[in-house]
C-alpha cells in the first residue's frame, strides 16, 4: 500500500491519439502518445496516476468499417466501445512502457488496462431525445434504409445516440485498489460501456458518455487530489473567438458558475469539460484543471491552465 | 487476502462464443456464455479463478471488415487483439455478472479483465516460417495485390502469420495480485498481444500465440492449483476418428507423453492442449485437464475429462 503520493486523475482528449487533419494510423497514435506519456512517466515520481481516454474517431472508423462489410454481424454500440478499450487502452500502456524506459532505463512501473462500465439512468431525458452524433455522414437515400435514428448535416446524415449523464463508475472500488497497489491504472475509456441497472444486474445500451464527465464521477469516487483534463487548447477562455476574448488562469467556483451560466463554454466542446471540473472541485474542494496536451507537468506545478478553485 | 481457496485456471474455447455454424452476432456469444459463466459462479463459491479464452473467430471478423473499407487506416494484429481482448472480456464479464445474478440474487464478486501482453522470442522459428492461417479467404486476383504472406487453400488464398511459444505473461504479477485480492481474473484474451522485447521494453509484433499454451505458461508463472481447458469434445482421445477410438479419462504423465509421440493429437486441434495441459503438469506436479464446455464443473470434482497425473 502507497498512500503517501497524491492521486492524479489525468483525462487525456481525442488530440492525444489523433490530431485534427489527421486519418488517425496506428504509427500516428503512437507517435502522438509520445506527449502525453513523457510527462505522465515524470510525474509518476511524485504522484499516483489513474488515465482515462477518449475514443470518438475510434469508434466512428469502427462503425464505418462495419458498415461497409456485410458478410459478418454487426456489433451493438457497447461492443464496439469495448473495443476501443482495448485498443486504446493497449497503445497507452505500450507507449507508457517506451516513456519509462527513456525517461528511467527500466521499467519498475506495473500498468494495468481495465474494462470500465458506467451506470447511466434508463429515464435520463437523453434517452428521449438522443444528440449525439457518431460514426460516418451517409448520402440520403442509404440513411433511409439505415435502422438508426439518424440527423441531417451539411455533409449528409449521421447516427444520433443518446448521451446520459454518467452516475457511477461500476469499477470505482477495484481502480482504488489497484492504484494503491501503485499501479498506473487506464481506465473509463470513451467515457465507460454505458450500463443501466435492471433489478440488481447490469444491461448494456447504445449510447454514449462523455468522458470528461465519466472522468469526473471517477475522479470523486475514488477522492483524487487533482482532476486534470488534458485537451487541445490552453485552457476555457470567456469571450471565445472574440476580439475581447481572455483565457482563464486560476478562478473560483462561484466565478466559474457564473461565466458558465452567461454561456461563455459551447455544449459541444468546452462546456462539458468546465462543468466536469466545477463538479469535482464543488463535491471534493480539490483542484480541477483544464490544460492543454503538452502542458499537463506545468499545469499540475500550478504554471498552466485555467483551475478552479 | 485470501489464500485458502485453491485457484483455477480455466481455458474457454471459442466454441464458448461461437458454436460452429454460427455467423456469431452478440446476441449468439451472449447465448453460448451462459453455459461455462453459470458453471464459474458456481465454483466461485469454492475457488479462486482466472480466465482465459481463444478469439480466432473474432479476428477474422476484424481483419474481414477491416479490408472491406478503404476510407479508415487499416490497423496491425497487435492491436486487432487488443481490440477482441476489450470486446471479448466485456461479454464475458457481463455474462458472469448475470451468472452471479441468477445463481445468488446478488453479484457481490468483482471482475476484472486485463489487456493482456505475451513475450514471444524474436529468434523463434515460426517467424521465419508463419503457418497459421487468419481471417478471410481471398480470390488468387486480390490474394496478389494484398502485402501479407499467403497460403492456397481449396477455399482460396489466406493471410499466414506466425505463431511463436509463448514464453512469459508480462501482467502475470499483476494477476496474481487481484486473484489474492480475491478478483475473478479475465485476461490473455486470444494467448495475448505477441511483444518481443527490444533490450529492456516491449514491441508489439505480427504474430497470434495458440491461446492454450500461453494459459498453460499463465497457470505455470501464477502456479495455479488446476488447469483445465474447455473445449468442444469431452477430452482428448488415442486412435481418434478409426474404429478404435478411445476417450482418454485419468492418464499418467509419461503415458500421456508416449501417445502424444506416437501422434496421436492432431498438431491443429487436440495437440496443443495436450501439449498445453503436459507441460504445466511437468512443472508444477498439479491437475492439468481438457473437457467440454458443459463439463467443467464436473472435471474439477474429477468425474469428466482427460487428466493427466
Amino acid at each position: 500500500m502507497n498512500d503517501k503520493k497524491k492521486i492524479v486523475l489525468i483525462a487525456l482528449g481525442g488530440n492525444a491519439l489523433i490530431q485534427k487533419g489527421q486519418e488517425g494510423t496506428a504509427e500516428q497514435q503512437f507517435e502522438n502518445l509520445k506527449l502525453p506519456t513523457r510527462q505522465i512517466a515524470k510525474l509518476s515520481r511524485e504522484y499516483r496516476l489513474i488515465i482515462t481516454h477518449g475514443n470518438g474517431p475510434q469508434v466512428g472508423n469502427l462503425l464505418l468499417q462495419q458498415e461497409s462489410c456485410d458478410e459478418v454481424p454487426k456489433m451493438p454500440l457497447e461492443i464496439i466501445g469495448a473495443m476501443t478499450q482495448g485498443q486504446i487502452g493497449y497503445m497507452i500502456e505500450s507507449s507508457l512502457d517506451a516513456a519509462f524506459m527513456e525517461a528511467e532505463g527500466s521499467v519498475d512501473q506495473h500498468f494495468v488496462t481495465l474494462i470500465t462500465y458506467v451506470v447511466v439512468d434508463e429515464n435520463d431525458p437523453g434517452f428521449q431525445n438522443p444528440t449525439k452524433p457518431i460514426g460516418p455522414f451517409y448520402p440520403e437515400e442509404k440513411a433511409k434504409d439505415l435502422p438508426y435514428r439518424m440527423v441531417k448535416t451539411d455533409k449528409g446524415y449521421r447516427r444520433v445516440v443518446a448521451s446520459p449523464k454518467p452516475i457511477d463508475i461500476v469499477e470505482h472500488r477495484e481502480i482504488k485498489r489497484l492504484v494503491d497497489l501503485d499501479f498506473i491504472v487506464i481506465c473509463c475509456g470513451g467515457g465507460g460501456i454505458p450500463v443501466i441497472r435492471k433489478e440488481r444486474r447490469f444491461s448494456g445500451v447504445e449510447a454514449v458518455i462523455d468522458k470528461d464527465l465519466a472522468s469526473s464521477v471517477l475522479a470523486r469516487e475514488i477522492g483524487v487530489d487533482i482532476f486534470l483534463i488534458a485537451t487541445d487548447t490552453p485552457g476555457a477562455a470567456i469571450h471565445w473567438g472574440k476580439p475581447e476574448e481572455e483565457m482563464l488562469g486560476k478562478v473560483r467556483l462561484a466565478d466559474m458558475e457564473r461565466y458558465a451560466k452567461e454561456g461563455h463554454f459551447p455544449a459541444g466542446s468546452m462546456g462539458p469539460k468546465v462543468e466536469a471540473v466545477m463538479e469535482f472541485n464543488r463535491a471534493t474542494g480539490n483542484r480541477g484543471i483544464i490544460c492543454h496536451l503538452k502542458d499537463i507537468e506545468k499545469a499540475i506545478a500550478g504554471e498552466a491552465g485555467t483551475e478552479v478553485l
